[in-house]
């Protein structure tokens, strides 16, 4: 098995260019790398290419080579989001109603083919790209590559997680609300927005079709450089394709968002990261703080007003003929949309046209802004509480810049505690594109990140096995603590043959307390799975003199279970020869 | 009291400024001419400034040229479309019921006041700038300033006639659907509609807010170009402003419609005279017929689309408070935008941006456009029998333009037989704007018009008036053939001395027959006022012997009325002693 070191598409290309290695060579450890994390996360792909097709691409880029082209992406695998077409695969956005199976390959794939790279799949997303999370989605929910606790961040989100875990060299993603940054941010990667029209969007299930931007993950800021010049360029067959234009950044003036318009949704490890790049910054930068006031009134316009149309628009004979073939959440996001009036769009309309006036008006005052990417991140335990609302706080600093005609560029800013990134995010006026590239270089130069953190390889997280032993036992009395918190049963077990269990003295309704002790014997126990939040409800209401600890099983594994203080033992009566508590019951 | 000769900005202010006239000089003639036209289309007004304070401004502008500054446009004297604010005068955009008293003027009539033009007052228009007739206001109806039975074309009907009509140096009006344009074929006029955004529209009553934009009309293409050098620039006050930007126009390639698309509907003088236009611009240009279908779906839009909500939107409360303040026509209009829904518009700006580009391709086979203003006129008596669909014809060469963010301008290509105009648009992309003014000029030059038509300053011509004598008589048996038709009364009458009146044999009901006669008396009749069109249908029910011939009063005047066939004699009675048929009836 390959390790999943992080791939670059532009050291890939130069390795099968100059005859390193071959183009088949790379795929067949993409195909190994792909069928390892395939164990941890196959839930990042909606759809993968077939091998043999693979193999035969790469053996004709490297035909090409041999016979003497140079291609910029020579041999490079990478992934496209799925509600992107790709000739051969089915366009899904997540939506199997929605599914269908594209005639032709979006324009940006047909420009990266051409450039020799390899699509090996398509992957996971927010369903029609509407979310900022990575949890609406009937395929499964890709976590983030670092912590699979949390989120991966959406709606590009096996995307991200594909480009992190070292799967591809870069991966297409897509933005109209933050969803080729804010991933970006979650999973340590460069995630970069160009301009409005700058690449071109045929070929892509529209989300806001006046909004949206196809974005590129990658690991190093020259890859987002290189692509940038793959598929910028003017399409004649893109009604919002823009010819290309690069205009620099002027001075060195960065702004940032008055402090007490900063929000961090009350996570002070994100506020105390943020505060650490915009030193780095204000090392060779002018910080400027501005009123983002404007900024947040336009983002509203998004979500709270008649862009939500705009989705509607994207999906309505569907949304007419088949609502519950759409995620429930996505529904309840999208379905207002549908009845909204013309008339509030036009006065929408002119209210952003007003809004981007002011946004002009501050690129006089400041050459480019340096915001966080998101003020906090979540658990996927948390989202699925309040899918909507915890959503809306990762849109805060993102859903503006494409309503506002910007660009925008994603890096990192460091490692979250849990090992989840947290980034910053370089925007720029429309066109200012290569000029942020570069600023973002700047950036990661002064800020010297340390190394990323592991991948999240191991168990997963979310949730929590808990042995019991007790009056939580099927059938006991407390049962329906674990019921009623939706835990799901692993099954009966027995501890490791090194514990003690006693019935307690004087409890209702009564309870064992199970002791570790050399001269033990195997107890027999249930294991149940709880989420997070139900797992720390529970343990809130554990009674002394009990309490939650780590119980070693049988088979040496450890889960979490009851445990006794040592004052449970006073006037215990010693039951270990039952073998368990349910004997016991039944011998009283 | 001055000639109605027409004036020019130009050369006013040249005047003015070199002394060889006063600006006050010009206001007094100003004054006198706006005076005199009152006696012939007092309606082309909806306001007008104060006679002293127009003095005092012209003044004003004297101590100014004295002191030394040579002003552009110093003491030239023009009127404002009354949707356009100007501080001390109400914004009525002919509707009554939404007037108020702006609190500043519009960005280009600061412009204007700075540059020395001196506003006289506000022009009627079509309500709301909804319409290219000028039949839609409750101020009444401007008529062509060369044939009063004709519509003067609209929006912009007042500024259009006054500066056909010499009242004023120039004229502003608004252009969203051609409301700049129309007016000006009629009136044998320049309208320059510029790029969208060149102009400031702040202190503008939207019509469609996305397209709006604020127009002039001249007598000639020099103070076209002269206005634009006043009020062409970026206004950060106004959303939709952008910088002044003037591109050339290619080569000599001029676009027409394909000939199997032109639509004159069924007026074969303005075909003959556009072939003449398109016959002069060859022999110095290459014709190059054009598929206009996507012009005219982009035209669609605008009146069969979600922009009709945009109307909405601009006035909302009035449609949903007190709806019947607005024009019936115009509600009719505009009403249903207020019930579209947001998706629909959403698909609309897909499919306009769609036929944008298209526009855009079609600037690599042209470098300009030479269409007809309009297919056809028409008479306002004619608007009153179809409102809706005979607006609409006006609208067919127009609509598209500012859909597709393009620049016109509006110039005589001649004389009907009936003195209104026929004119041609030149039409070019966005900021082509002083290109397309030369291109006028060339297109002029090579044209050479015969000279402008005399002014119509006669006899009011759409409505007819009728002397009646027998059984139409008010309370005889046919005189619901009138009232029918909507006939005004305009009172009771007698003929000249020298008319015999019989009553005709074996006729039911009983009917007299008028008879000129050098041997006769004065005979008691009624007289009425038709529109054309119902006297037409009038005349068209008269049965033998009976016709409609010429009748004169006693007052010397002529009006139309019944006479009759020598055979209506035949058996008749001769009843003249009785002096009329009311006292024949009574005396049976």
């Amino acid at each position: 098995m390959s390790a999943f070191t992080r791939l670059g598409a532009g050291a890939i290309a130069g390795a099968v260019n100059s005859g390193a290695t071959t183009a088949l060579a790379v795929m067949e450890d993409t195909l190994a790398r792909l069928a390892a994390y395939d164990a941890h996360q196959p839930q990042l792909w909606i759809s993968r290419a077939d091998p043999a097709a693979l193999r035969a691409a790469a053996e004709a880029i490297d035909a090409r080579v041999a016979a003497g082209e140079r291609l910029p992406l020579a041999g490079v695998p990478y992934a496209a989001k799925d509600n992107i077409d790709v000739l051969g695969l089915e366009t899904t956005a997540a939506c199997p109603a929605f599914a269908y199976r594209p005639e032709r390959s979006a324009t940006v794939i047909e420009r990266l083919e051409a450039a020799g790279a390899i699509c090996v799949g398509k992957t996971n997303l927010d369903q029609f790209a509407t979310g900022l999370v990575g949890t609406r989605s009937p395929y499964g929910i890709p976590r983030n590559a670092y912590n699979r606790d949390y989120v991966s961040g959406g709606s590009s989100s096996g995307s991200a997680v594909a480009v992190a875990a070292g799967l591809v060299g870069f991966a297409l993603g897509t933005d109209t609300a933050g969803s080729g940054r804010v991933p970006a941010a979650f999973n340590h990667l460069v995630g970069f927005k160009p301009s409005k029209g700058r690449w071109s969007t045929r070929g892509l299930v529209p989300a806001c079709r006046s909004l949206d931007c196809i974005t590129v993950f990658t690991d190093a800021l020259e890859d987002a450089a290189l692509l940038d010049d793959v598929l910028a360029g003017f399409d004649p067959q893109d009604a919002w394709s823009r010819p290309r234009a690069d205009i620099p950044l002027g001075g060195r003036r960065i702004g940032v968002p008055r402090r007490d318009q900063r929000q961090f949704f009350g996570d002070v490890e994100a506020e105390y990261l943020y505060e650490r790049a915009l030193a780095a910054l204000a090392r060779e930068h002018t910080l400027v703080e501005i009123d983002i006031a404007p900024l947040l009134e336009a983002a509203r316009l998004l979500y709270g007003g008649p862009w939500v149309a705009e989705r509607a628009a994207a999906i309505l004979p569907l949304l007419e003929r088949n609502p519950l073939a759409i995620d429930p959440v996505v529904r309840e996001v999208i379905a207002p949309g549908s009845a909204m009036l013309a008339t509030e769009l036009w006065n929408g309309i002119y209210r952003l046209a007003e809004l981007a006036r002011e946004a002009e008006a501050m690129w006089g005052a400041v050459d480019a802004l340096a915001f966080p990417t998101t003020g906090t991140s979540y658990r996927v335990a948390e989202l699925r509480e309040a899918p909507v609302a915890l959503n809306s706080n990762l849109g805060f600093y993102t859903n503006f810049v494409n309503l506002l005609d910007m660009a925008a560029i994603a890096v990192s800013a460091g490692a979250k505690s849990n090992n989840t990134g947290f980034g910053i995010t370089l925007i720029g006026p429309a066109h200012s594109d290569k000029a942020l590239i570069a600023l973002a270089g700047a950036y990661l130069t002064l800020a010297a990140l340390p190394p990323l953190p592991p991948l999240d390889l191991g168990e997963h997280m979310d949730t929590v096995k808990l042995a019991v032993v007790g009056a939580h036992l099927e059938g006991m009395p407390l049962h329906w603590q674990l019921t009623s918190r939706g835990a799901r049963s692993v099954g009966a077990a027995t501890t490791a043959p090194n514990y003690r269990l006693y019935a307690m003295a004087d409890t209702v309704p009564p309870k064992p307390a199970l002791v570790h002790s050399e001269e033990g014997a195997s107890i027999a126990l249930e294991v149940y799975e709880l989420d997070l939040a139900s797992f720390g409800s529970f343990v809130a209401e554990v009674p002394p003199p009990l309490a939650i600890g780590t119980v070693t099983l049988a088979d040496g594994s450890s889960v979490k279970g009851f445990v006794a203080e040592p004052r449970a033992l006073t006037g215990a009566e010693d039951i270990t020869h039952l073998g368990g508590w349910r004997a016991y019951i039944a011998s009283r």
